[in-house]
């Protein structure tokens, strides 16, 4: 395979935007397609625009179906990577579909799918602020908190489906309830709806006067980039509670630690990305605190280098991976 | 290498006793020889110990030094995986004993060292009660809490040392001090002396009466079978005690569950072989009710099959297993 000429699909398909790009054998990108999911439409109608995507994306990379080696798909739900199945994707309302089967079908090639977070860590392992650790934990903390884990080049799954739900690890017995019907999940302590619920109660005490002169007073969803604009122009209390909250993302990463003596965690997602000092020190300096103290060097805390690229092109290079493993 | 003979060494190193078997190609029993290990006489005097106690068992086997395949010794330790090194044996005050080194000059064949409850995981996941589980969690409460995962047929191991510390999982923040400095983990919540203290309490209440009957009543160290026998004769303060220890067990065995999908958890050592009922009962139940709910019928929990072979058998299958991907 090594002598012939390779063409890789990554696709990731997210909750509101799908992105499919087409790379030559080094993963250099030669071309990419954008379109909305729109996963009301329905599953059937979804699939068929993945297909359309990735015709899209082939012919801007001036490529057709018979040119292609390979397809990786990440998916915004656990999967089943072995029989390449979307479990339930909550966000889409779309449930097993075998899209392993249907893209194999159409484009006569090895497709993988997997969870997009997890195409998103074993990117970052591969070709970003990960590369060369050993035992690679990834954080996106966002809506909720996605979690994933690159151990020795291979994405850690489970016998059914994909895994590393750290958003449900137990930070406070005595937590908020979580939509899992327990109470205390990570999720639910730090998540940005979290984050923004704190804030909204600061605001109604009126301690957070810099972000009231941006936004309405009845405070919509608060975005990252203005929630770091808030902190930027002095909002001391907002500060404090993004510290607060990645803190406890902190005591989850140093129980991972314990278990798996991970060396790189990386911090990604666009809280991180809008607020990355704040994150990595917070999120380090929990953890240190909480790991065995001969644990408490061994691991370094980064921010996630390749943004939007890393599910779409860790997709691809696990499907190349995969490709190549059994050829 | 499948044509000619193999003898492979086990070895298990324990705080108090050593243990050295040799097998066959199948890894059928031979020979062995059991020692005490006296950690107090010294690390160089305790490999010559090691060294001693393999000959012997290879003349027990009727095998001599030129037969050996291949040595896997088990460290109640970290261990350094990569370097073979044992890191620091508090129970026998040792560390950085470069065992693999001294072993492969002493018999001219490649040495593994591991750590003890990871040859036993592995031991379990190969030829005991994990058998055929792709991903499989150990629990192995006594003195302490030990862990092991086996992971696709491979131990699990940070880069320079073994992991898997779920005795330091942290369970109650505002918990019991531990030796590690922090409150609240595992270890201090649910190891044997953490179940030994509660029982004493019991006793001084006088909710113990067949207890009290059966030991001095200055209740020296508690042995498992005391309390098995005690629980049996109807005290059912202590079997609420065990439950209760067995639960907190169960929360730690969900958080890794929820981050790995395992399908299989082991549970063994004196404590569970002594109560097996009421260990697995009870750490199950706790961890299904704390795992999400698309874990919760994915993972059963057993209780270890091998007993004491289990490190010696699973260090010696460990050693084979890296002889053979490497030939």
């Amino acid at each position: 395979m090594n002598d012939q000429e390779e063409y890789w699909v990554g696709f990731d398909l997210g909750g509101t935007k799908m992105l499919a790009c087409v790379y030559d054998a080094e993963l250099q990108k030669l071309g990419s397609r954008r379109r909305k999911t729109r996963g009301e439409a329905g599953q059937e109608e979804g699939v068929t625009r993945v297909i359309k995507t990735i015709d899209q994306a082939l012919a801007d990379a001036e490529k057709t179906r018979t040119d292609l080696t390979g397809i990786g798909i990440g998916c915004p739900s656990p999967v089943d990577m072995e029989r390449g199945v979307l479990l339930e994707a909550v966000n889409l309302g779309w449930e097993n579909v075998p899209i392993q089967q249907e893209l194999e079908s159409e484009y006569d090639c090895p497709v993988a799918v997997l969870n997009d977070v997890d195409a998103g860590v074993y990117g970052e392992s591969q070709f970003g602020a990960a590369s060369g650790a050993q035992t690679v934990l990834g954080v996106f903390p966002g809506t909720g908190i996605g979690g994933g884990c690159v151990y020795r080049g291979q994405i850690v799954h489970g016998k059914n489906s994909s895994c590393m739900e750290i958003g449900h690890v137990q930070i406070r017995a005595d937590g908020h309830l979580c939509g899992c019907g327990r109470r205390g999940c990570l999720e639910t302590e730090a998540s940005r709806l979290a984050i923004s619920a704190e804030v909204a109660k600061a605001a109604y005490r009126g301690e957070t006067p810099h972000l009231q002169e941006m936004v309405e007073p009845d405070l919509p969803e608060l975005r990252s980039g203005v929630l770091a604009n808030a902190i930027e122009a002095g909002d001391v209390v907002i500060e404090q509670i993004v510290r607060d909250a990645a803190a406890k993302i902190g005591i989850a990463v140093a129980n991972f630690v314990n278990l798996f003596a991970a060396d790189c965690v990386v911090l990604g997602g666009g809280m991180v990305e809008a607020m990355p000092d704040i994150f990595v020190k917070s999120v380090h300096k929990a953890a240190v605190k909480s790991v065995l103290p001969s644990f408490a060097d061994s691991f370094h805390t980064v921010v996630a280098e390749l943004g939007d690229d890393a599910s779409v092109l860790g997709a691809a290079a696990w499907a190349r991976q995969l490709c190549r493993s059994v050829s």
